[in-house]
């Protein structure tokens, strides 16, 4: 007998988009439940972005857990790029009046499963088995195992908030889904470090022996990365050969200020774009990697997966507190409008900045001059900041 | 025996770029000799592109052939863009300050004949079997056939102007030079007709049968383009089919306004991207198509051709009357710079505009969004505008 419960919105996920909503929802007197497949631990521990946007941080304020992130949140008004040995700083406060707040998706994780379990509503740990039934029609609902029991949880709606890999999205008919991908090339070998970061800024690095990053996550942590293979092999990159290869891709002013350390965590992640169409069917809502996946240069992940929520939380409520069920009938347009102009920023910065051709090639030499253009073009220089700081909801 | 002559700076091509400059030098005391493989008739008659940047319309104003331009010039403060039935004016004037006239390459060529003529100093048309020696030593030669005779002409310097097929280029020793191509999947349909334009401002389509161009060079002589195969039949586009396939790329506004008639021309051009580096060596320079090619897309290549000029008309001026060699040195340098920046913009415009791949791929998605982007974005607006208007000196 599996054991019966019922809520308005069953969400899968408790990452960052799927507890956003619940929070949002919530502050709306609008019921959830979460269902997590991982336990606490591990999803506190995953190492991922570490950029908000500005209208990130106002969603996470108006969702009330903003208090460390006000505290600890660093923000930075710009960022660097580097290409044949010249620095150009992307001013993103004189350009577009905004900035953006280095806190580290972890943390923004934490901050909301606290304030979650504060009294908000439950999240099943280690949900196992969960399928999504009866999406199409007036009442879906969520199976899962949980304590060695079988679980039934009706819902009104369900939110997929559960990453490229879950259920959600394959809870849907693929002949009602069309999908457009890119993989590129070549991956990113990530390095974690409890160092002061090398610059106060990120860095930004199109090198001809590839692509890197200077990032941070505290004034105490540093986040590299380096362009690599797909396959590169973790075992051949001792800690003092990324610090090296960083030092040389990063230029001799970011290798003057580096202090190097051993690792924390070290990976090698591929590079994709992805997007799924429509991000709806029926009584089923995806939301953030469930339907779209971005190259990370952009430092876009996270943040489409708020601008998700945006859109998602206010239709939700348009629809429970004045019955108006438009904005849920558009919500996939809605929300694609500003996934598909994010895809496209965070597919020019990746092509931008990494090594894809030869550098005899014309490719090679086009990389060159958008660089070069962008130096000089104070246009061109606000595209690219107001796409970073983030475009309006 | 070969005739002898001299002259300070020998030319090869009457096309814009060597008319041009011979005049700019002639208005400061620089003697010249024009050397043009065909006749008067042929290159006044070749159809080119039509676009001036304001920078391109000085230039002419400078060199005192810019009356009847001024007389006849249409000034376009604007272009269209329509894609997926969408309309977007980019206002040149509201964002950058500056236009653009449309006047047909070939009556630029015309003026700058006709002032030659006036008492500048000769062509020599059909001058066969040019040749260039000793452009690595003090004293270059050109050699040629006229007339029956053969010629033999002493310069300072020589100045390549002749083209892509041209000699200028093929003179210098291919172990001193590299280059940089791009051969595009398509070419484009051209036909030109005694009829109005169908909008009084260019108009680009992107449309899922392919890209299609709204042109004109007077008010009465309008010029279309569609996106066609590399080795489109011709026989196959009888004026009708053309027209048709207008029409329904451009759109119903363009089409309702449209009125057919008799093409005058018509023909298959193929679309490259080509630069060659450096723009230099010893006492030969080369200017306009003999170093690079763009696509038509961005309007740029006579616009180039009369930035080269710029650029190597003031250092022969300064070699000449100050006996300063430095700019002649730095030409190749300062002409590339921006020569790689319109190479961008119009691989950009290309690859935003055309049909490129299926439209469910992933980089078709991304140049619809980079419209949708661009239609959004103020900031996007200004950097095309900035460079279709001309990038400054």
């Amino acid at each position: 007998m599996a054991s019966q419960a019922q809520t308005q919105v069953g969400i899968i996920g408790a990452g960052p988009a799927g507890l956003l909503l619940a929070r949002l929802l919530r502050m709306h007197g609008i019921d959830s439940v979460i269902l997590e497949q991982r336990d606490r631990a591990y999803v506190e521990g995953r190492v991922r972005a570490g950029v908000l946007e500005q209208g990130t941080a106002s969603l996470l304020e108006e969702a009330g857990v903003a208090a460390r992130l006000k505290r600890e949140g660093l923000v930075h008004e710009g960022i660097e790029i580097v290409a044949r040995d010249r620095h150009l700083r992307i001013d993103f406060r004189d350009l577009t009046g905004k900035a953006v707040v280095v806190y580290g998706q972890t943390e923004v994780t934490k901050d909301l499963i606290a304030a979650r379990l504060a009294g908000d509503g439950p999240i099943i740990w280690n949900a196992a088995d969960v399928a999504v039934h009866d999406i199409d029609g007036e009442q879906p609902t969520l199976t899962y195992r949980s304590d060695g029991q079988d679980h039934r949880l009706t819902c009104d709606f369900v939110a997929g908030c559960d990453g490229f890999h879950g259920v959600g999205r394959q809870s849907i008919p693929a002949q009602a889904l069309q999908s457009f991908e890119r993989v590129y090339p070549f991956g990113w070998l990530g390095i974690l470090a409890e160092v002061p970061p090398c610059s106060h800024e990120l860095i930004y690095a199109r090198h001809e022996r590839g692509f890197s990053l200077a990032s941070m996550r505290s004034p105490t942590r540093s986040r590299y990365y380096i362009q690599c293979a797909v396959d590169e092999d973790l075992s051949a990159w001792p800690d003092a050969r990324i610090w090296d290869e960083l030092k040389l891709r990063l230029g001799p002013a970011a290798a003057a200020g580096m202090t190097t350390g051993p690792s924390i965590e070290k990976s090698v992640a591929p590079l994709r774009s992805f997007v799924v169409t429509p991000m709806r069917f029926g009584r089923l809502f995806l939301a953030g990697d469930a339907a779209h996946i971005v190259p990370p240069t952009g430092a876009k992940g996270l943040n489409l997966a708020a601008s998700d929520v945006h859109y998602l939380s206010r239709a939700l409520i348009a629809f429970y507190k004045k019955g108006q069920a438009d904005a849920l009938e558009r919500y996939s347009e809605s929300a694609l409008a500003r996934v598909w102009k994010a895809e496209r920023f965070s597919w020019w910065m990746t092509t931008m900045l990494h090594k894809l051709h030869d550098e005899s090639s014309f490719e090679a030499q086009m990389q060159l001059a958008e660089l070069d253009y962008l130096a000089s073009s104070r246009a061109a220089q606000t595209a690219l900041a107001e796409n970073y700081v983030g475009l309006p909801y």
